[in-house]
């Protein structure tokens, strides 16, 4: 224990320039992106803050992250030639250094564009390539710059607060590899030194609320688990509860623990310990089986959601989107005499419906969808959100649910598809 | 001119919280979102700035964005039940406003809750719901609640410094509509007044590239037309080219006679002038007929594309996703002959397959879909990305295309589904 230095955390931001951004326009891919790098390498990012091509918002923006104490900023875009790009001057301004033309700079920018202006489709001026090259080749004094990948140098930029300023340029196909040589220069190698690197686990579940987990999670913190020592995030997505632990090497056995304690109050939903999804998880487990499907409300997302996974052809047959009468009784032999009696949405045409598909498609699994997705056709017995679900082997095995799944029509389909999953899932490991 | 005012810009920030977006785990949709909203209301985003759920982070967030003089910002997320959810507590610290219990807001939830409850699959324990709910119904006193549309209230939070915070909930399917809701109070109502509106359009096309347009729109201005009275941003979206149009009231001229031109030079590929999408077409046409649909590589994506729109069952009688060929030969009546002979991706076989669905389904209109989604599959001849797409009408109506779609694995899934919208229209307009 003595021995062991209690580290600080080594904190980013990530600072976006690009009205094209936040407009809307485009989506920023290099945010995501520099997020994923940051972390694999053990540092945390503060903030992303995206602003406008202006260069009162840039300084300001440079000005509040430092104002957090962050030990690096990544600034993306504004490196171009044109009179919008000024993300240089302005890192200049903010870290108080003059921009100076580095020469060296300005002849290796000269001979990217010369080799550009050559395969121009349109000629291109000398006087605005001139000026364009020059003012790309301004550094601020004392910067370190990092050789264009298109045609725009990088830069690190010592500020004088302590704060580092790595500018890179907005095209991700030149800021990735730009990204790399950053990290091999000994300004920015030792900030990546002094973070450590943290490890992490996901685990998922399905049929669980977040606020019975957040009450788990007190409960097994009052049990006596010191969880402060883990960065635990929960985050609801597409129907599921994930939750992403991350923690250093020192909270290896609470990290353990915690991962333990959960599947033991939350066997029957937590699903996934290791992260595998359930689309992974049904495509393993249909491994040397032929799956044949019937839908009518999910019409054709659980299909489509089945083959999403490369090679689904292996184990799917095909389905049946039956969305009329006739289709149910013409393509999966449902009988008349059923539709007439129970609906077109209950268990046993589910059931009818799964045992045609099965039949059909010379299946070994079979699955069925009906319901009411509104969001017209809800009746008191049968609300909208009413869906039977029907999933059997050729040796025998069933499984059936009959949910009210709340939420609009979208919501009611994609969780169809969903559930049908799980249930498949459930059949599947009986 | 003389009455006139020049109003001064109204500008907001978007605070996004959520370790979730910053980690890359999830794409922050609300901030895109929010920003054509403000863009419709003539008010200027100034920035967005994505934070962890740290109590600090989120502080400073807010105070930067009051230093830089900001009328309004929003912020999205961090309003659940668990202990990371803090936004109302911070913005409460921010505008110095003590936590209130809303008894009211309570009762709403806790109604709300109830409901979740009962359609549950498992048991939720009432503790940890009081608990959740108690603490989701902590307001900031003085500040106006939001009715839940999940089950978190948002807040409009008047701050001293005269910016005011509107906190709404991070699931898109809860914010919109809590947006819309804002927009009628007082507060926020006082913001939009001030600023000026833009009046707007937006136009569609499909089978244009980006380049082709942008040389258009340099084409149509050096014609004489003057757009730089327009706000005109192009995006590409979903395989279409979205253009919006926005304008203040003296360039309405301007503005129409930017939409002839575009018309004029893309009759073929700008195939809405209002807006409409080419889901909402195809229903249109689609009326007091019955489609039938057979898909490979789509594999119920098309299914689920047309029954996405309310309704759909009046003129969808359903599909075949023959994902094997005993699946096409069974379901669809495709010959084997033709099988052998010419693969299953084939025109030849497509037309078999359209064929099949027409007289399966007994209807007036069909369409198939058969191609190599790849990774796998390929060959010189027909590489990955090869679609076959066949429509037809009882009546002898006939549509087919070919071609090789570029992309992965769900790029020529999801790219199939729209050809074969395109393809409808085109064979319905006929």
């Amino acid at each position: 224990m003595a021995e062991e230095i209690q580290k600080k955390s080594v904190r980013a931001g990530v600072l976006v320039t690009g009205t094209e951004v936040l407009t809307a326009t485009i989506v920023d891919r290099n945010g995501p992106w520099l997020s994923e790098q940051l972390t694999a390498l053990g540092i945390e990012l503060a903030e992303i803050l995206i602003v406008a091509d202006h260069a009162d918002d840039l300084l300001s923006g440079l000005r509040h992250m430092e104002s957090i104490g962050l030990d690096l900023v990544i600034t993306t875009g504004g490196l171009g030639p044109t009179a919008d790009d000024l993300t240089a001057e302005v890192v200049g301004r903010f870290t108080e250094r003059e921009l100076v033309l580095d020469r060296e700079m300005e002849d290796r920018i000269a001979a990217i564009l010369a080799r550009f202006a050559k395969t121009s489709p349109v000629k291109l001026a000398p006087a605005g390539l001139n000026a364009a090259n020059r003012k790309q080749a301004m550094v601020p004094e004392g910067a370190v710059p990092l050789d264009p990948v298109g045609t725009a140098p990088g830069l690190i930029v010592p500020g004088s607060g302590g704060m580092v300023v790595l500018v890179l340029p907005g095209p991700p196909r030149e800021l990735q590899p730009m990204w790399r040589t950053a990290l091999e220069e000994p300004l920015i190698k030792e900030i990546t030194e002094r973070a450590t690197q943290l490890n992490s686990y996901r685990l998922r579940m399905f049929g669980t609320p977040e606020s019975e987990l957040a009450l788990s999670l007190r409960e097994i913190e009052a049990d006596g688990l010191d969880i402060s020592q883990l960065e635990v995030t929960t985050c609801l997505r597409k129907g599921e509860v994930e939750i992403d632990v991350r923690y250093r090497d020192g909270a290896t056995e609470t990290a353990e623990g915690l991962r333990e304690a959960l599947h033991m109050r939350h066997e029957r939903t937590l699903y996934s310990l290791d992260g595998t999804t359930i689309d992974e998880m049904v495509a393993g487990l249909l491994k040397g089986r032929r799956l044949g499907l019937a839908e009518s409300c999910s019409a054709g997302l659980l299909a489509a959601r089945i083959t999403n996974v490369p090679g689904a052809s292996g184990h799917f047959a095909g389905g049946v989107v039956s969305y009329s009468n006739e289709a149910k009784a013409e393509l999966l032999g449902v009988d008349q005499g059923l539709l007439d009696e129970f609906g077109a949405v209950s268990p046993e045409v589910a059931r009818a419906m799964a045992e045609g598909a099965l039949e059909r498609f010379d299946a070994d699994v079979s699955l069925s969808v009906t319901g009411i997705a509104g969001p017209g056709g809800g009746s008191e017995e049968k609300p909208v959100g009413f869906v039977c679900f029907h999933a059997m082997t050729s040796d025998g095995g069933e499984r059936t649910l009959t949910p009210v799944i709340p939420g609009g029509r979208s919501d009611i389909r994609e969780r169809s598809a969903l559930v049908a999953m799980h249930l498949l899932r459930l059949l599947l490991t009986d």
